[in-house]
């Protein structure tokens, strides 16, 4: 590991249980049900913890629209926000790749790659390191719930040695 | 208009002026841009004014899954939340149909329909008069972000005579 070479970390599938300590999978699968709108509509209920009101946050509504990367991918740096969660939806199931890690001290500890596809998305809980947006495959937009505010709300880290995303 | 056959709406093209009355157009063409993620992401900025906060009320993130409608539709009711906006973005860039009104009195005045398609969404404006999910063509996923909390949220209104969406 002292050789500057990267280390490798294999991509997980996305599960609710594996992903908890980060945030949300944000999915159909497994969600409340609600028959609405006269039985036309089926509402699946409530699917993200959205925290964004610390000191007089907003919610926001945005659409990111992301280059897409290719595996393998270098992992050198992270960030997180101190103030909210994050979440981001793909607008056309596009496949993207997710990269969270635990706090270690105030750092990110070694990373965690799941690939999330079929349409799913996630929220990355307030304060959760994580890698910004890779697409992959094509330019893919995400429709993204965070917060606004005037207060600083991003922080970010570099690893002292990098990290690669080999695929599954 | 008293012999009882309903009284006919032709489709409106959507655009942000012609639908700012009732909300937001969630689109990127003309959102404001920020470059980020080193040059990798484009923000399309905080599109829709999410009203959510009243009365203690928090965001919420949920999928609603429509039934498809073909037109002619039959407008006989609209509903409305006094609480909090409620917004629409489709998942796999399916049309649907958006049917508002304005309030006369307390009570929804005469219908307004749009065709939304290519992926763009709306947020219903808190306390507008709007109808039911209608999508078209397929059943379709949208995400919706609207408000939660104990208190009531939800009021419906018939009209006394119904009013059909003809088409473009």
């Amino acid at each position: 590991m002292s050789d500057g070479s990267p280390l490798p970390i294999r991509v997980q599938t996305l599960t609710r249980a594996g992903f908890a300590p980060f945030g949300d999978v944000i999915e159909t699968d497994g969600a409340e049900q609600r028959l609405i709108n006269g039985g036309t509509t089926t509402r699946y209920h409530d699917l993200a913890r959205v925290d964004v009101a610390a000191e007089g946050g907003r919610p926001l509504i945005s659409i990111f629209r992301g280059q897409p990367f290719a595996l393998p991918v270098a992992i050198t740096m992270m960030e997180r926000h101190p103030l909210g969660s994050q979440a981001f939806v793909p607008l056309q199931k596009m496949p993207f790749l997710v990269v969270v890690a635990p706090d270690e001290g105030g750092r990110p500890g070694a990373p965690l790659a799941f690939l999330v596809e079929d349409g799913r998305g996630v929220n990355y809980a307030r304060n959760v390191w994580h890698h910004p947006l890779l697409a992959l495959d094509a330019v893919s937009d995400f429709l993204v719930v965070d917060r606004g505010g005037a207060q600083a709300n991003l922080e970010e880290a570099s690893y002292p040695h990098p990290y690669v995303v080999t695929g599954a």
